[in-house]
């Protein structure tokens, strides 16, 4: 009988801050970095589970101390036993009283059980041979909502309403499979947007992109208002008028600056605004949407769990639900969100980039058009070009698609030297 | 020009799980805690700064690591510049664009600059002389609404209103001074009503409560429906038909089951129902106190920030907020959530208990007697028997009043003792 025999945190920092890359009105210098976590057993097959907090620099030393406050909960279970019922060791680690209080169910307590969790299911889907947004495709209904913890859901989504949900979805799995597999997934990309560009290499971007085939990109704004009416001339000659041109003011703006503002950016015909205020403020979003339609509002790379995504759906404060990988309590709680976009029919665009972000959550919105919502009507993953080549899986877009992961796990892994290479303070990328 | 030239903190820990003080539907078994922080300084006068973040055991390691993250905003600098400006270091602090990423102002981060917040007010009162209350107190309207940072709270409440609101309190601060003085501040008790204690125990508490001058009570409910109904009916038994009994189901309920549940518990007339559900859940709390009035819901001690505390009242959700002082982010976000509960009318009932809870907690509540509400009515500050022989100032209810603090400071600091002893792991009280 195997069982968890270690858990392995680590600091890996990348020094992104030194060429802006990732410069937004909220994060002018970030440090893109990962709270690694490994999660090893004794079993003869050798293999590991790997998955990571993002974060942005400092207090990446933090999450680390939470991902190793719970290693209690792992070492020494037998791994079939977690593995088998990864819902119900879910909701034992977001549950457990006292680690509660640090939450509950938000911040680093919550993101370093995601982390814990994802490297569950990398280690599940290594150990089943799939990638994971295949094997959660071929889970039925019951066993999907046997994953999601329904506690302060059931006033808007039952489990035998999410049990139907995905029965619907069911006839049409092998088909929207075969289309994934051959036309993959719809990308947009960040990668021109960024604050600290200038025009010229924003105008560059900005096409690139579109001769690469995106058909969606987005833009920094809310830092000043004369520099974003420029940027969106620039970008806008630049990709033509049949691109998309997405906005994201990264919480920048109180309810009525982000009213008046957007006003301003209307003639653009933005796609989205994202993040046009305090991700915690579901009725400030509500306001600002009535107020800005019919430009869309995104948001939800802050959202720190379920409850909320809840909320902003009920109140009809978003139109695009931007789910991510490692904010909130792992692939369950994610599956809880899908449903509950499904339920509301609001499509699920997610947040990618920093670090591994792209490489995860491809897994989740595969996962989505074959088993929950079966759509990919005004779906798109983020997509930004950086840091790749440190995952042993990248994230490949081809002609502005994602292209369907093969290898089994859920991409989480980097290579061996790129950890050494940026382990904080001690690797290479650190002693310069 | 004294600077700032040590951070220490301390992780520690009482066994309170040994005697199930402090047990309620979701913490069976508590160890209150403290991440507990030093800040000193080079100045002749050898004061130091004191304060914590309250915790109920496992993950202290992990506030006390987010605590130690946040040093290097504070080392070094000078002492008058920092402490004569709270609101901007308050401001640098929670807004630092790394670390925000770990909240954004939510959960261990937050909670962990709110520490060391709350430290440098303990050092301010303590260099001027004044238990914190008074020199809040002694504030002009406009210092203190430079304390408030109003990022997310304008579409609700303009530093020009919040100005408006103290100036119309300013007359009456001396009078309310002279009978806070003389009377005290009124308490309520939940030591009776810990869900681990047996029946007999909790009459005997809750007679206790009413002989020792208390007119209100707490009672954990929310674990089992015939165990709240007949555990009422004792206490209701005990306190006789004037004295009120609230209870708290410390967020164990879905929407649904709260209305239905609470409809069992009308006929004992609570005074409120505290943390019905999810305290993220604004619309939730909505829901439920639509359904349940005319009982009150309160909710509070779980809440991360103003923004959230803003959409409870913007949404009709609360009609008592449960501030606490160690879950936001120090005194000036909780000076913001006064003002916002001042606005709408809406009294605060400080959540108290733990270890320390009362001590600080009972400053805020004074502060917004004399210049913020201008009024006790309807305004309790929970108390709780446990812990305060640890505390140089500790708190202290007659008459089921709590009396005026007049030493200098905050009043979070521990006895030198009390912390080598509960130091954790290795401090006596965890070696036996």
């Amino acid at each position: 009988m195997a069982r968890f025999v270690a858990m392995r945190p680590r600091d890996i920092r990348f020094p992104t801050s030194r060429s802006l890359d990732g410069s937004d009105a909220m994060n002018p210098e970030p440090d893109y970095s990962a709270a690694y976590v490994v999660v090893a057993t004794d079993a003869d097959d050798g293999l590991e589970g790997h998955a990571f907090v993002f974060t942005t620099g400092r207090g990446n030393d933090i999450e680390v101390a939470a991902i190793r406050a719970l290693e209690p909960w792992l070492l020494g279970r037998e791994v079939e036993e977690v593995l088998g019922d990864l819902g119900s060791f879910a909701r034992e680690l977001t549950g457990d009283p006292q680690l509660r209080w640090l939450g509950p169910e938000k911040g680093v307590i919550h993101m370093a059980c995601g982390a814990v969790i994802n490297a569950l299911w990398d280690l599940r889907a290594k150990r089943e041979g799939k990638p994971l947004w295949k094997l959660l495709s071929d889970l039925t209904p019951e066993e999907l909502v046997g994953l999601v913890d329904f506690t302060y859901l059931t006033d808007v989504l039952s489990p035998a309403e999410a049990t139907a949900l995905l029965r619907q979805a069911e006839p049409g799995r092998a088909e929207r499979e075969a289309l994934l597999r051959r036309d993959g997934y719809p990308a947009y990309t960040t990668t021109p947007g960024w604050l600290g560009y200038d025009d010229e290499k924003l105008a560059r971007l900005a096409a690139e992109a579109v001769h690469d085939g995106y058909r969606l990109i987005k833009l920094k704004v809310g830092a000043a208002l004369e520099d974003d009416v420029r940027r969106l001339s620039v970008a806008r000659a630049a990709v033509g008028s049949e691109i998309e041109i997405a906005v994201d003011a990264n919480q920048r703006w109180d309810v009525p600056d982000a009213i008046t503002w957007l006003g301003k950016l209307a003639e653009f015909r933005p796609y989205w605004i994202e993040e046009p205020t305090s991700t915690d403020d579901v009725l400030g979003h509500a306001r600002v949407r009535e107020a800005v339609a019919p430009l869309r509002v995104a948001t939800g790379e802050h959202v720190h769990n379920r409850v909320m995504f809840k909320q902003l759906l009920q109140a009809g404060a978003v139109d695009v639900v931007q789910i991510d990988a490692c904010r909130v309590g792992g692939v369950g709680e994610n599956i809880a969100i899908l449903l509950l976009a499904a339920k509301f029919g609001v499509p699920v665009c997610p947040h990618a980039g920093g670090v591994g972000l792209c490489e995860l959550v491809r897994h989740l919105s595969m996962f989505d058009y074959v088993a929950v919502s079966g759509s990919q009507d005004g779906r798109f993953i983020e997509y930004v070009d950086h840091l790749h080549e440190h995952f042993v899986d990248p994230a490949v877009v081809e002609a502005g698609r994602y292209v369907v992961p093969t290898m089994p796990g859920f991409s989480g892994e980097m290579l061996a030297a790129s950890l050494d290479e940026h382990e904080y303070p001690g690797g290479p990328a650190w002693r310069t």
